[in-house]
């Protein structure tokens, strides 16, 4: 299931992309599993990569040709990650490039590959070769829906938002997709998102948007999405919208940042709302700590507690595993006696024990949701943030278990 | 099931220590359920505690009474862990060693608390009164094997060893008991451990040796192991055995050492095999580091990897999530290339990618093992670490989904 994740919402074309899909056969037969993105020339693209030391081979040809100059060409493949294969992983990254290139007017440096699946296996090159021109014939500006079903992986629904803001009196339009491997925490199997707008933004700050933008919600849905061998973010701006090019900080920027946030926020919840078994959609918030690091620590760790997980998923009200939680999460000289939890509206632990008011009914009534929020006040200072996770379900252990066979 | 434990071996009595065992009914009826052991006098004590910021009121007081002074008593319940439970949890705890004091010939500051179990719920006292002159009239030398049951939760099997050593050319035994909650990671509900020996140790001397067993032995069984709100490990010196007290550093004090630690090894490697749901014994050893702490944080980084552990569970060498574990440990500056990665001994990795002679039936046939041991060298240094982990079934989300049901 997705929780409350219905069907994907209408995505609104960009003016100066467009977006073809195709069956190339890479993992399964019959699945649309390449995607091909052409970017209009003058369009400026940002990117996040993942920080994991080993990154995938098409991680490594994406930055290198980004750093190179505007690229044309997005190519996405899903069924393999080609990570974790060394050199002849490297050939196979700038031979998705060179297809490309041979078919469009472009050169493969104009180029970026993305890939996602299993890692460690050979990619398909001549499948991905043999699926290119069907991508490349069905290029078209309305191609948002197909591409997020194109770069599903073990996803059960595709993942894609759009924003229409006012920006200087003009409409302007943001649509992005997503995919999560239904990871639980998207750690290595590589979560991707390619987000279009049709203003036209400096690439400098385009970059700052972008990472003010994943900061606050790729960035938030546990503490390894950052870390993957494939994780990539591309945010691409036209300049087709028919407004003066966004080359300073002001109120177009801000306007634009938040369109953006918006629909990265969407679709990071997305991922978690699909997470791999899952069956709650939680927030965990922080407050009261002396900075944001502290505050996410204490975050990040009730996130990632299998037992807590586990009480999530039996809709258990068993507040000792978040208290214990947060206990360890080595927030030092943390006082119990000014710590509050809540569990949505209800509070559960207040000077250094269960709330007084407390009952198990209670409890259990916030915990039977499908949506739940976990508040931790740690009263010793302003600082406040937020992330999101789900629980720890069988499902998660059986799609796990069946990944490969 | 335990991987590779089978019944409880023999255990020695250490001349000194007395233990008892009864049936207190805490929180089920008829089950073994409160321990109380008796120090000889003279008998040396050292423990070590959780560093949870939480920790539970029978570890507040116990600490404080072995700062006063030697202990005569322990008094283990589990069924409740008074973790949680704020001020009223104290006086509980307080009222477990009046009520030792007062049927034992001793002041309440020479008994020391412990309890596991649920956290958050009041501790019934008055069957912990009720049941304390059973536990007491059962003290006996030979108690061990009834204490190691009477400390179990969601333990499957008791665990227990003994160790003699010679010192100084008389026969010295060491006898160690523990319960894990049989949790994968055991981050709060309570590992429990009390070792026994009737060499004679100067307390400092004491406190050193145990701390150097609990290094090598409970603080390498996943990261957390020092962390939950009750764990707590008790080593005794009665120096009852006919040798002259060991009072200074020496070949005395490092065969004690090594004895120590050995206890502490099985039983520390017995939790892990009794781990939640486990169906495998995993070691983690990480060589190659610049130093311990990021052997370590490699270790624990594979070692908590929901991913890694399922695919143990499901017997999958999908070596691809052990790589993308090691890739984002942390470690500044690591060469995937100069990475290598053994599963048992066949060579999964080498040169940045899937080693040549590496087959998927040569991983096949490790994975299929009960224990298996992962080898990463990271190839940048001397340092060399080591962890015990267990698998993620099915079973472990069940064990924890129903818990409190």
């Amino acid at each position: 299931m997705a929780v409350g994740l219905h069907n994907l919402p209408e995505l609104l074309p960009v003016a100066g992309l467009r977006l073809g899909t195709a069956r190339a056969g890479i993992k399964y037969p019959d699945r649309r599993d390449l995607v091909l993105i052409e970017l209009g020339t003058g369009t400026s693209c940002a990117a996040v990569f993942t920080c994991n030391a080993f990154c995938a081979a098409p991680v490594q040809v994406a930055r290198e040709h980004l750093h190179g100059g505007a690229p044309r060409y997005l190519l996405i493949n899903t069924g393999n990650a080609n990570a974790g294969t060394g050199e002849p992983g490297l050939r196979d990254a700038r031979a998705c490039c060179a297809a490309v290139a041979g078919i469009a007017d472009c050169g493969p440096h104009e180029v970026l590959p993305f890939s996602t699946g299993v890692i460690g296996e050979p990619l398909p090159i001549a499948a991905i070769e043999a699926g290119l021109p069907a991508a490349w014939e069905a290029l078209d500006a309305g191609g948002w829906a197909d591409a997020a079903h194109g770069i599903m992986t073990t996803d059960t629904v595709p993942k894609g938002i759009s924003r229409q803001v006012e920006i200087d009196g003009q409409s302007v339009t943001v649509t992005g997709i997503a995919k999560g491997a239904g990871m639980i925490r998207p750690d290595m199997a590589t979560m991707l998102a390619f987000i279009g707008t049709d203003a036209g933004v400096a690439p400098d700050l385009l970059q700052r948007c972008l990472q003010r933008a994943v900061q606050r919600s790729f960035n938030r849905v546990t503490v390894d999405g950052d870390t993957s061998t494939n994780d990539a973010c591309v945010l691409m701006a036209t300049g087709r919208a028919p407004l003066a090019p966004i080359d300073s900080e002001g109120q177009a920027f801000e306007t634009l940042c938040e369109a953006v946030a918006g629909v990265c926020e969407h679709l990071a919840q997305a991922l978690i709302r699909d997470g791999e078994g899952a069956t709650k959609f939680v927030t965990v918030e922080v407050a009261g700590g002396r900075d944001a690091d502290e505050c996410l620590a204490v975050a990040y760790t009730v996130a990632h507690s299998p037992l807590v997980k586990t009480a999530l998923f039996a809709s258990d009200p068993n507040w000792g595993r978040i208290l214990a939680a947060v206990g360890r999460a080595g927030v030092r000289g943390l006082a119990l006696e000014r710590v509050t939890i809540h569990l949505g509206d209800v509070c559960i632990v207040r000077d250094g024990g269960r709330a007084a008011e407390y009952t198990e009914a209670l409890g259990q009534a916030v915990m039977a949701r499908e949506e739940i929020a976990v508040l931790i006040d740690l009263g010793r200072g302003a600082a406040r943030e937020r992330v999101w996770t789900c629980d720890f379900s069988y499902d998660y252990v059986r799609i796990n278990a069946e990944y490969r066979t």
